[in-house]
Formats: structure tokens, C-alpha cells, sequence
């Protein structure tokens, strides 16, 4: 028991005359604030299948024309953070969003980043800043903060992809803000990735001292994957087989607050994550496995998501003992690190 | 009027089976997360005049022993954030903290990031990882995240200081903690601010590559004073003469999430801060003034607490004819800068 | 004419006084050793044909055994520096190196930093720090200075690679020093370029924040070729198709003293380098062409190799008007850019 | 006896097909150019005594009117490296320059960066791109590449100082120019070591993310006497009490590659500073003592200049036991770091 005073026990007319003056006395709360053992977590770990939310996504389309609803997303709420607040962890907003044929959006901004994991369906395309990006499955986009992007679809079935947002950070700092454009459409340049930045270790002369944050907007699936299995090849049985994401300029994570990876799980392997101060979210892209996260365990299937919460354990099966899985992780790891706080621990 | 679709146009059904699958639909509040005009704001401006907080504090003193409080401390809460959250802005905590004679606390350390501006009194000191720092009115201590600190008080009359921390942000991203160390105190280093820090442009030779981020730990407000003074002299009438404190080794802000500066006004100056992404918050060390932010006006005095919310303008004003005011500024700028969203505008 | 008193005005008693002080006036050669015109400048533009320069080196084969020679080299002189200097420009050494079937070099390291540009022959390879690689025409092979290196020889026929160093500076800066290993061979584990480094802006996830200047030890030319096309595509007809090799966990240029880069010049076009403060070595990889450098014109044909002095105009020629061209370039650009005096003009 | 082939062992025809071709065989030189031990080294330690120096200093004052010689400089000649080539050591330049009453220069500005060293005299002042910055013994005054800068005297005494400068490596990578500006003077601005910089830790906010590499051009004696005077209250007795110069924005050195630093010897101290791939000079400023560099020992007095090469072992000792010695070091390390190949061993 603390041997902190409660507030209780401090004179009523001595509490109010506080609260008229908009103090709080610190030491009831001190302990919760700073805790003394673990830090105080509201965030629970979480898991979501695939096939339930994809039901529930579809009947939105059913329900909802796209003029009423403007984004067709159902988001991913960590019921310890409260569901009203569209938090999957305490910075990292999840969504999975539906577009059907014909559908588009016009060209907008936003400050805070996102990025756009294609999970079914061909024929969408995102344009950002002009550049024209195909969306295949496995695909990532990126949609940074302050950059016009629009997209559309061209195909004949639906396309989902899910959404990762700092938007829960940004909100919370008051600086969440949107933009739409005229209504013409931007001219169209290729993917870079195609064109610019392909081979790791060569860059266009141009761009050697470049500081553009965000030169490369799409990694392709295909190539990750392959890369992927390369690297797997040239890794110990031990070590993880993990890609980061990164502005091929600089090196840097590819985003100024969520960081983005692709893990390979070999054939029956078990990868310990151990601890981390931040918080990070999986998607299955291919294979079948579990996952334990402190004292849950939850079974993964292509297309589930599941959140591992701030400073709990983590473990990966990849269950399959002749087939690799593939899962790409968003987590806040860049903001922690930029902050100077983040920690690996066992 | 917004033509999304509110959640209550969808069916009973649909909604309770997203709610027990712990998903939201996005476009009701899509709005309301990512305003189309200014950020969304709860933070106000506010203001407190310090013999009011003080004879609170006082109080304090007199209700709570300190082996019941830990920390006599009272928390400057922004009634648009909820007082009881603790919050002055979004992401900076402020406190007043009083210590009488022959006071002290433990070596502990923790994950958030502090300062202490000395507020009144003599005779306190903190001590840093073994080094030894007095407090003189107006000085500036820091305590950064993970480093151990302890203090005690030496001289005969009450300390007070004011605390700044980025504890609602640690908080909220669920990673605050703390730990308190074995009782013996730490052996005594002079502050090096006296000692390897002292001219602009000399750094030791040992440390001319090191990047350790907290290498000088106390700013005495003597030297900032006099900084100021003969800045003030090679500044254009126009243009702000304000100092940051900064790590001496790297010229980087001295603290990863808070901003520390000192501004000062010339007799009669007024001085238009603009609008900025962050928010502040301003101590008064000398002077007479007044505040204008968005619409309110505060007249401060020696001592007094502002807040600038995220977004407000702000323009500062000298009363006095014939002397300089100074005031100390703490924000989240380098909070902003980090995660790439910081900017000025009118 | 000079207004400066030449040395030959001054008494001859002083200039002997001075002489025994070992001093000398600065006055009658400041003008010399900084012009107020252009620098002063040794180097002359040069041009080699391979064909010459091969059956030369060829010859060096027959008539000297490897052991007798360690390593059988012709070096490159730009007579303008004086030909006992092995100097191309100030900065840069270029020799071409040939090793017959089933000869090799034993592990060694320098300070000197090297490129190995492979220019005829198939079975060689290159071991630097453990790591195996293949060489094949056109692919480039980095020897970093400090980094243990062997080379061997399991093909049929000569083997013949361009050698550029930043040796001229390191012996004027009186630091180059060599070091043979134990005789046993280093481990061997695969070239990086093809399993860990494979695709621009995927980095495994171990070396995200690794400041590891030498990552990656080989670029093989069939991926330059094959994204210089590409680049080729999205790139302006009057804009230059260049990709710079760099380290790419940091976007740094891959040496710290040489920086390589690879050019491609569309069927007919013309390029205008521009001058630049730096010297610069071109060697053709595909197609004939000429430059113009200052007043001087070469035409070139596969292999060939051309000196750009500092200071120099350049203008490359592709004279296939159906083909394109390619060339490596080697400058001392980081070397400029580091010193801060790094410029382009025309 | 190297087992390798000499020049001589190859037939004369083919030796003079080589010449002919601008070709030279390497292996003849190869252990000359790339040593298996120490690396060769033509520069020698060296040591002046400042009165001899000054007497012909004062001698070129009556036999040179300023017209006639531009500068009147005498130039610090190590003899191992070619008297005629102006060199202390390979990349540094060593002058001592007079001016007498009312002399000056205009305004100009050069490709190499230099320093001065105030040695004896007042009432000099150097004016840096409007920044007028007095002169007294013992400040150090940057004139930068590229930075106008012109001089005066205004005093009544001869005023000497010290110039280093890395001319021999600009001038040997052949681009060292100078620029002579319009003859009116430029308008005057106080010194900013006085008025922006005087703190460690304290930045004008302006400047918090400016990137200019000289904001301060003048360090103060007095000010850096009184750093190393506190510093060395709070150093080991087996450490080195030294301070080096740097840009109080950024803490990097102060010229990209020239480094400067002061050095205090505390009474009867000795310091080995062990061996160091760069090369150095010290200047006395203060004190008596002597120098063990390799085989040779120096002694000296106040204003004597001493040359430590590349890789020689150095001591120093100060030989009063109840006054500390203060010494100026320029060196070239910051060239050796930011090429990668310093290194300091013994």
C-alpha cells in the first residue's frame, strides 16, 4: 500500500479552492502517472480474423453509398483504449477500407501519414503527388503527411486495403488537419520504384544530397517478397528475417513516425520479438501460424491482424513445416526512437 | 452541414455487430479526426498568477508533510484538456513544487523527460548522475529521461520551482516509469557548466566527437541573463532576441520532446510570436507585461504562468518604458521538428 | 605583369640568412601558389586506347612471372604531373591490372582505398573481408581501406580489371601503409549485393541504424545497366541519366575519397558536364562516342580510358545513333564535397 | 631485398613503348608507394625559435614596402619536404606575417581556409565579411574559404601573427584561387563571439537549425585561457587539459580541415599525445617546456613553433614546476576523420 495521502484526506474547502484555480495536487496520482514497476498500460493485446471483418466491410458497401460515406473504412478499435477512440494502440490507427469498381476519391492532404496495404483485389491505384501507383496485393503505399494523393479503380471486383495512420498522435497533439484540391486530376508520372530506385546502392546522381523525405512512395510486393527469400538464405537459423521499409536516400524508415517491416517466418521457425517500448501491429500477407503476446495466444490466418501492445512480450509460429509465412509489421518504433526511449528488452 | 452519414443512419444490427467485433465505422467522425479547417482543439489558453498558486502551495507545506507527499507538488491544469488529466498542453506537464529547510528526496530516475526553473529561495540543489547542481533563482535544471537525480535543500526559507515534463506524452504512450535507487547518495562532480562548458565554441577535446545527449545539465539564469543583454544589442529592432538552450556538444535542443528558450523584451518592445503547430507555456522571470493569444489578453507580473495552445497567435508585450522583461518559454517545438510537422505561420 | 618584388630583389645575404632559418618570403610566389585567374594547373586532359595499353600489358605477362611482379600493373600517368608520379589527376590512381589463369594474391589490406572495374574476362573473383565476388565485365568491386582483401583466378584466359585509387592522396599525406595477412584463406560467405542488399529501399532490419561504411563490396554491372535503361526512360532528354554508387544503408557515396557513378547517353545525345572543381576518369563500357574536354577532343571506342582535370569543360558524345553508350565515371567529388569545396560552374 | 622485379630488369624497348604510351609498370614502386611498415614519410620534426624568426621578420619590413610584397610573410619551411614547396608539413602552411602601423590589405577572399594567430602587437583587426574582429595576442581569427576578409593596423607597434592555412592541399588538388574585391570597405558589424556566441549551451533561436559552418570567426585568448584554467580543476592529472575550437552551432571543428585547439600544462605536467595518423603544429603562448618528437626533444619558450609529422610519437613537458604552459595546436585531423583513416595509437 502507498504511503502516499489520498486526496481525500485533504480538506474539502483546501480542494476546492483548488479546482476553482485549476490545480490539482500531484502526489494522489503520482505513482499512477510514473509507475514504479511496469508502465501503467491500458492497451490489451488484440486480434482480428479476416473473414469476420471482411463480412462486415462488404454489408458497408451494401449499406453505404460511397458519396454518404466518403471513406468506406471500419476501424480497428482496442477496446482497453476505449472503442470510441479508434485507437488500435495508443498511436496507431488501423483501418480496413472497401472500394468498388468505379470509385475514387478526389485528390486531398492531410498532415498526418498513412500507409495503404493492399489485401484483395486488382485494378485500384493510388496517385500521389502525380505518381501513378498500381495497388496489387501485398503492395505497400505510402501517403505521407502533406502530400496530394487521390485514387481510383479501374478493375471489376472489390479492392481492400488496410490503413495505418499516426492519426491517433497527431489528433492528440491538436495538429490533424486535411486539405482537398481543385477538382482536376494531376498529371501522371510513373512509380519510381520502377524507374528511380530500383537496385539498393545506386541512386540517380541527382538526388545524391536530396533530403526529400519521402522519394520512393510504393514497395511492391513482388519485390519484397523476393528479397525476402534472399535474405533468408544469408541469415542464421536464429536471427530474424526482417526487411525495414526505408527512404532509399537516406536510409531512414520510410516514415517520420510509423515504421514498416516484412518478416519471413521459415518453414516451422519460432522468432522471440521480446520486449519493445513501442507498439506494433502484424498482417498476414501469406502462411498460417500463431502468435503469443504476454499470456495470449492467438492462431493467424492470410489477411488477420493482430496488435501486440507497448512492452509485451512477443513470440511468432509460423506453423506450416514446409511453407514460409510472410507478415508485414507497422509499429511507432521511429517515434520512440526519435524521442530517444526505445528499448529492447528481454 | 456535412453530408456524411451519421452512425445512427446505419442498423441497430449492423452497428451492435461491429461494436462485439471491436470495429468502428470511420466515416461518422472522419470529420471530426481530421478537420478540414483549423486542427480540432480542446487546449485554452489560460493563465495563473503566481501568489495565488503560491499561497496554495504554501498550504501545501502547512496540510501535507513531505514523507506523506513525496512531492509537494501543485499541477497547472488547462480545463479544456480535463483537470484531472494534468495537462497544461497536449504534451507538457507543469508543476509548482515547494521544499522546505532540510527536505529532500531519494536518487530516482525516470522515463520522462523534466527541468526545473527555480521559481524563489536559496539554498536548493539537485544532483544529476553525481553532479551537483545549485539552484539560484531563474537557473535551469535538467533531469532527462533515464538519468538519476535527487535533491535537498540546505538554506532556511521555502524553494519553490516550476517543473516542466512531456510526462502526458510518455503517459499516453503508455511507456512512464520510474525506479528509485539504494539509499546512499552519489558522489559529488561540479556542475560542468562551470567547468567543461563555458565559452561558445571551446568544447573538451575528449568530447569533441561524443554524442552524448545531456553533457551540461544546469543553465545558471546570471549567464543567460547577461547572453540576452548583449544579444539584445546586435538584434534589429524587429526581430526576436531570444536564446534556446541546447546541448553544447551538438547544438541540438537540450531535451528530446520540450523546447526550453529565453526571450527578452526591450522597454516598451511587443513582439508577434505567430501561430506555431506546438504549444508553450511562458514563466515570467523579470518584468512587467502582457499576453494576447487568439482572443484573450493576460497582464502577467514576476513569476506568473501562461499557455499557448497549439495553433494560437500570440504577440508578447513590454508595459515597462525603461526596462527589459525576460521570460522563459518552454514548448514541444522539438517534439514537432522530430516528427516533421513543425511550422510557423501567420 | 606582377607588382610583387621577385626574391631576386632581396639581398643575397638575407635570402641566405633565410635559407639556414629554413624559411622562405610568401611574397614572390603568392600569386603563383594562389592565382587570382584560374588555379594554377598541371594536369592535362588524356586519353588511353585500350588496344594499345592491353597488348603493353600483355606483354608485361610474358615478360614478368607474378612473383617477380606481386602484382602486374601498368599505371596511368598524366604526363602534366610528371610521369614518375603515377598520378591521373592530383588525386586519383588508375592502373590496369592483369592476372593469368590460376594466379592469385594473398590476403592483404591498405589504407588506401581501391575499385576494381572488371574490363575483359570471366572466372575471376575477389575476396574482401570473407565475402566472395564473382567479377564480370563492367561489375565494380570495392577493396575499402582497412578491409582485408584476396583475389584469385579460376578461369581460362586473362583477366584484366581497372584499378582507381585514392592513393596519390594518401602517400601526400604521408599515411599509406600495407599489410599482408597469415597465409590461410578468410572464410567465405556470399557477394551481399545479391542476398542481403537487393532492392533500393529494403534494408534488413539488424543494420537500420548500423553505420557500417562498407555494406555492400560489389555492384554488378548487368543491374547498373539494366536501371540506367530504366531511368533512362523517366529521365528529361536534357537532363543527364547518371546513378550514383553509394553505401546503401546511408545513401553515402560508397568511398570516402572516390566517388563512382555510372552514365548512359541515349542514341545521338550529347551531355554537357559542365566544369567542376573536381578531377574526373571516365571509362567506356559499351559504345564509341568522343569528349571534349577544354580544347582538347578524344574520340573513344569500348574500353578506352579519359582523364577530365579539375577545372576542365567536358562534353560527352554518343556518335551511335541507334546504340547507347555507357560510362563509368570515377571522380574526387566526396573528396571535394567534404572539404566544402565542392562547385559546378560553367 | 624485396623480391620484386625492378625497372631495370625490363628490356629497355619495352620501357621506352611504356614512356611512350604515358604508361609506367607499378611493381617497381610498389612497396615505395604503399609501405609494409611505417608509411613513408619526406617531413621531419622541426622546431623554430620565435626571436630568430622575428629578426628577419622585422629585416623584411625595412626591405619590402608593403606594395612591393602584397603580404610580408615568411613562410615555415620543412626542409624534408623541398624547401621551395612551403610546407611545415604536407597539408599545412605556416607563415608569420608583419604589419606595421597604418599598413593594410583590401578586401579579398581565397579557396583555402586559413587562421591567425595573434603572436605580439595590438591594434591589428581583421574584418570578416563585415564582421570587424579586433586582434590581441593570442586570438585566433578564421578567414574561411570563400569568406571576403581585408585588414588593418591602427595601433602604433608592429603587430606579427601566425597564418596557417591548408594551402599545400588546395593548391595540390589544383584548385586554390583568390578573388579581389571592390575597393570600398565593407560595412561593420561587431564581433559575434561577443555578442551572439558567448555561452556554451545558449544559441540565438534563429540559429538553432541554421547550417552555416562559420558563424564565429574570432575565439578570444582571454576567454579560452579561463576555459582551460576551469577545465583543468575538473581533469585527472593524467589527462589532457585541452579545448578544441568549433562551431558553437553545430560542434563541429571549425574549418573542414584544419583543427585547432589549446592545450594547458599544468606546472611540471607531461603529456604524451601518443601518435596520431594526422600532422600538427604548437605554438607557444604561454610558458616554457620542450618536446620529445620521435628521436628529437625541443625546447621552447613563448611564440616558439614546433612540427610533429604524420605518426610521430610526441611528449610534452612543461618544465616550470609553479606556472602552467598554455600551447596552440593546429592540426589536420578533421581532414583524416572525415576521410576515415584517423587513428591515434602508440
Amino acid at each position: 500500500m502507498s504511503k502516499l495521502q489520498s486526496a481525500t484526506d485533504l480538506p474539502d474547502k483546501y480542494l476546492s479552492a483548488l479546482a476553482s484555480a485549476n490545480l490539482q495536487p500531484l502526489w494522489p496520482s503520482l505513482r499512477t502517472l510514473i509507475s514504479h514497476g511496469a508502465p501503467a498500460r491500458s492497451s490489451i493485446p488484440m486480434h482480428w480474423n479476416y473473414p469476420q471483418v471482411r463480412e462486415l466491410l462488404i454489408q458497408a458497401g451494401d449499406l453505404t453509398p460511397i458519396e454518404k460515406a466518403e471513406r468506406r473504412v471500419l476501424v480497428l478499435c482496442n477496446p482497453g483504449l476505449g472503442i470510441d477512440n479508434l485507437q488500435a494502440t495508443p498511436s496507431i490507427y488501423i483501418g480496413l477500407q472497401l472500394i468498388l469498381p468505379g470509385e475514387d476519391a478526389p485528390n486531398h492532404r492531410h498532415s498526418p501519414s498513412a500507409i495503404r496495404l493492399i489485401v484483395e483485389g486488382t485494378g485500384g491505384f493510388t496517385t500521389v503527388e502525380g505518381e501513378r501507383l498500381p495497388m496489387e496485393p501485398g503492395d505497400l503505399i505510402l501517403t505521407p503527411s502533406g502530400l496530394w494523393h487521390e485514387h481510383g479503380h479501374t478493375g471489376s471486383e472489390p479492392v481492400i486495403w488496410m490503413d495505418a495512420l499516426d492519426l491517433p498522435l497527431i489528433y492528440y497533439l491538436e495538429t490533424s488537419q486535411a486539405q482537398e484540391a481543385p477538382l482536376q486530376h494531376a498529371p501522371i508520372r510513373p512509380d519510381s520504384s520502377q524507374t528511380k530506385f530500383r537496385r539498393a546502392g545506386l541512386l540517380p546522381y541527382s538526388q545524391l544530397h536530396d533530403r526529400n523525405p519521402y522519394p520512393m512512395l510504393r514497395y511492391p510486393w513482388k519485390e519484397a517478397r523476393e528479397a525476402l527469400t534472399e535474405l533468408a538464405g544469408a541469415t542464421d537459423r536464429d536471427a530474424l528475417v526482417q526487411l525495414a521499409y526505408v527512404n532509399p536516400i537516406t536510409g531512414e524508415e520510410c516514415l517520420p513516425i510509423l515504421g514498416i517491416s516484412a518478416l519471413m517466418l521459415r518453414p516451422g521457425e519460432s522468432a522471440d520479438l521480446g520486449r519493445r517500448t513501442c507498439s506494433a501491429v502484424t498482417h498476414v500477407i501469406e502462411g498460417i501460424g500463431s502468435s503469443e503476446i504476454d499470456d495470449n495466444a492467438f492462431n493467424w490466418n492470410p489477411r488477420d491482424i493482430t496488435v501486440i501492445p507497448p512492452h509485451a512480450s512477443c513470440t511468432l509460429h509460423n506453423q506450416s513445416s514446409s511453407k514460409p509465412a510472410f507478415l508485414l509489421m507497422v509499429d511507432d518504433a521511429p517515434l520512440h526512437r526519435k524521442l530517444g526511449f526505445y528499448r529492447e528488452y528481454r
